[in-house]
């Protein structure tokens, strides 16, 4: 056990030293360094595959697969158990291949790039084949694990995901929101005209730190840094970076760098005997993504965080903001309003742009649908879900970078979270009756204390579907989801639902 | 030849990751992320390591020794040669003591920088101690070198380079030094009183950025960024980051940039060619700090320089600087004056700084001094050397960082640098005669790419004595960097030297 700890550690090290180097490169990396980061990365890579797909790996877990008793609940065990089911997967992946994904990823997404600026979707057409030809290779090696096509790519997001499980959920917000959309876009639109002017960066900044503050982040063992496209990323239990993107003609960086804390603060909250393990790494996406959706969604769209906050950000701005009150400004922050961009959208929108991708993936994986006729597809499907006219590829089919990467069977994972997020949020709510109270007063710890012990001190111990259960009592659930964005909708628009 | 070049690039770039980590951490890390970033280092280091010291790599080496021709100048004749030397060095070194001297570093720079905060010597000497014993067992792995104990350490900064020749230099400098710093002490001090005052931070970084844009820094390639102790690292030769000070109570950050320039634009002109080799790495400490030296003193330090960028200064600084001129400003900039510390040192007194610590270091190996007597050595030679009296030991023997981290031999370069930049600068001058005209009007672009062609481009393909050779016609020589000084203090203080 301790040969296989030392050498899962030093895997550790390489790999959070790889996202060092990738956070760099994404925040502070002058342009130029870009090729010498690409040998930089896939040297990191390389090493930490080889260490872990290594025989002696194997043997170690061989050796150790039977010294752990069923239900046996030890952080060893979790331990054998998560380590023998990563080194199975990375072992049927030849190398060749692997190296072969990594440079269309280096190429695609450049590639896209540059399409999406142009609107160009044949100029990218190429790179996305590529990554879909490689992608049905990597879903070959995995032929013997009785899963679908798909299920194999949902795997690498979420343990033992089932699209099965995926498609009736699915289903059933389609059912509700679809009409609830049109329902809202037939009604009258709240008031937005006092969020839209000139809102300097440095004002936007010091707010989103004194939000961050009250929520849990410390200067300590965090930090707060521009970017392109927002994300977050922890180099060590204390050493979490978050990034957010500030825009002077509106706020919403709030919700970009409240929804990074979320993954941010489930990093931090890792038991620290699980460091240097793989224990230490995200459980899945889903479970992730449900802690982004409850700190963006559940806490900083809600009444009681913005009657807190409100009176902060009005004196900040107080040319913009100095004649509406705080209810004013929650209906602008949860206004329902279908439009193209999927990390635009509001949360009652916000599925459907999910399903479509769901949906799509789908049938490109099946070989149903081919690639030139993805464009017309993806339109079809706005019009459909949202009554969206497409004006080009960029506000369409080109918007996201996860295809040019080679992410298939990711996006589930964003909506299946925002469900995650409800059921985890009633289910604290009926343990701390006074959530509410405590959000109207700035103060978080014992919904972060809460959560910690439930679910981000955990790390990888338990499995995702099984952690979730444990905090809500039962499998993933729509329900609350949809009674949550209904109950919203009726209260700011008034419709009867 | 591919076979090593290829596993060259692999530790090469294990190194920049580990380069760039180490950057990371003096400058954005969080403080709780230093116990991981220690592991993420070693891990780094020890992958590099164990790559690099394979018989592998041996037998590779072995196979091209003899390929190379008599006087061979190619690239792939100078990588076997670096590489040999490298790699016969480092095998020489037991895994175990590279370890403990690791450990002991790790340990020692804290202690150091508790103990300079308490001025307490008795508390860092137990450290000290340790470093030194193991720099003596390090000296053991090299017993068959035919070398003597400090040309040992002294290799490992500037190959080949022998104490011998170094004493003789420093002993031609002692003879003139001292007694030229006693006749500028007797005489009167220039006046200084306009460079105190407030100097606010964003001020003092526009414009160290507008001189570095001068000298050749580019946003596509750079970075600048503030840190507590000053350091240039390139984590890619076309990613360059430049670290530099501010204090609002003087202008002093303008010389930390540009002596950091001059480390930066080093790197940055290496020949593309040899990327990803040992021929891209710093070819000897000697040679980097006289570029540091070259770009801080000689020009950032002249009076042509000044006429071009005083009026901005002044622009910038009116209400401390509106009622001097650039002469005045330049006299400011080059007073002598005895002090503590050696990092505050001006060009004349800097020397003694590092004469009385190369002697003492050289005591310390011998075993000529006790370690428990080492205070009172160095104040005694601050009164002879200086005719200062050091109160306490933060501001004698604790004031660097060197010794908590095992770096003896390191000292020397320094001044070496410092008399070759003299030694550059006049073959730069006879070649360019009109470089103080260039200066003058703010175009720095010839004598960048003169050095450029001349030294930068040529990483470590040439040994480092021979490089200088080749620049300047000879060995080093100290008369040139005594001429210079000499005459900037007749200048200044009208003193007849």
């Amino acid at each position: 056990m301790d040969e296989l700890r030392e050498r899962l550690a030093l895997i550790h090290d390489l790999k959070r030293a790889g996202w060092l180097l990738s956070w760099d490169q994404l925040t502070m990396m002058p342009p130029n360094g870009t090729e010498s980061r690409g040998d930089q990365l896939s040297t990191l890579d390389r090493f930490a595959h080889e260490l872990f797909v290594s025989d002696e790996v194997g043997e170690l877990l061989e050796g150790l697969a039977g010294s752990a008793k069923d239900g046996d609940e030890s952080i060893d065990a979790a331990l054998v158990r998560v380590a023998r089911r990563d080194w199975e997967k990375a072992r049927k992946v030849p190398a060749e291949l692997r190296a072969e994904i990594t440079r269309a990823e280096v190429r695609g997404v450049p590639a896209w790039a540059e399409a999406r600026k142009n609107s160009d979707f044949q100029a990218f057409l190429p790179y996305l084949r590529r990554n879909v030809e490689l992608k049905l290779q990597y879903i070959e090696c995995f032929a013997d694990s009785g899963k679908s096509a798909y299920d194999i790519l949902l795997d690498d997001y979420q343990e033992d995901a089932r699209s099965e499980d995926i498609t009736a959920v699915f289903a059933r917000l389609k059912e509700e929101l679809i009409p609830l959309i049109r329902e809202v876009a037939a009604g009258e639109q709240v008031d937005s005209s006092f969020a839209h002017g000139h809102f300097p960066v440095e004002k936007q900044e010091a707010f989103g730190r004194e939000i961050l503050e009250r929520l849990g982040y410390t200067s300590e063992a965090w930090r707060l840094d521009p970017t392109v496209h927002p994300f977050a990323t922890s180099i060590a239990l204390d050493d979490i970076r978050l990034t957010t993107r500030y825009s002077e003609a509106d706020l919403e960086s709030i919700f970009h760098t409240t929804h990074e804390f979320g993954h941010g603060i489930y990093e931090y909250g890792i038991d620290r005997e699980l460091n240097r393990t793989p224990l230490a790494e995200l459980n899945s996406m889903v479970l992730h993504e449900s802690q982004s959706r409850l700190w963006e969604n559940l806490v900083c769209r809600s009444r009681p965080f913005w009657r807190f906050f409100f009176p902060k950000l009005q004196e900040l701005f107080p040319d913009q903001l100095g004649g509406v009150n705080d209810e004013a400004w929650w209906r602008y922050v949860n206004r329902v309003e279908p439009s193209h961009i999927r990390v635009e959208a509001d949360e009652v929108t916000y599925g459907m742009h999910i399903i479509l991708r769901y949906e799509l993936e789908q049938e490109i994986i099946a070989g149903r649908l081919e690639l030139e006729d993805l464009p017309e597809a993806w339109n079809a499907k706005m019009k459909e879900y949202l009554d969206v006219d497409v004006p080009d590829d960029a506000k369409g089919v080109l918007q996201d970078v996860h295809w040019s990467g080679g992410s298939f069977g990711y996006f589930p994972t964003y909506l299946l979270g925002t469900i995650a997020s409800v059921q985890i949020w009633e289910a604290a709510r009926a343990e701390m009756t006074d959530l509410d109270a405590q959000m109207e007063s700035g103060e978080f710890g014992p919904l972060r204390e809460w959560l910690g012990d439930k679910l981000y001190r955990w790390g990888r111990r338990v499995p995702p579907e099984e952690m979730l259960a444990r905090i809500v009592g039962g499998p993933l659930d729509a329900e609350p989801y949809l009674r949550y964005l209904k109950a919203k909708v009726a209260d700011i628009y008034g419709v009867k639902v």
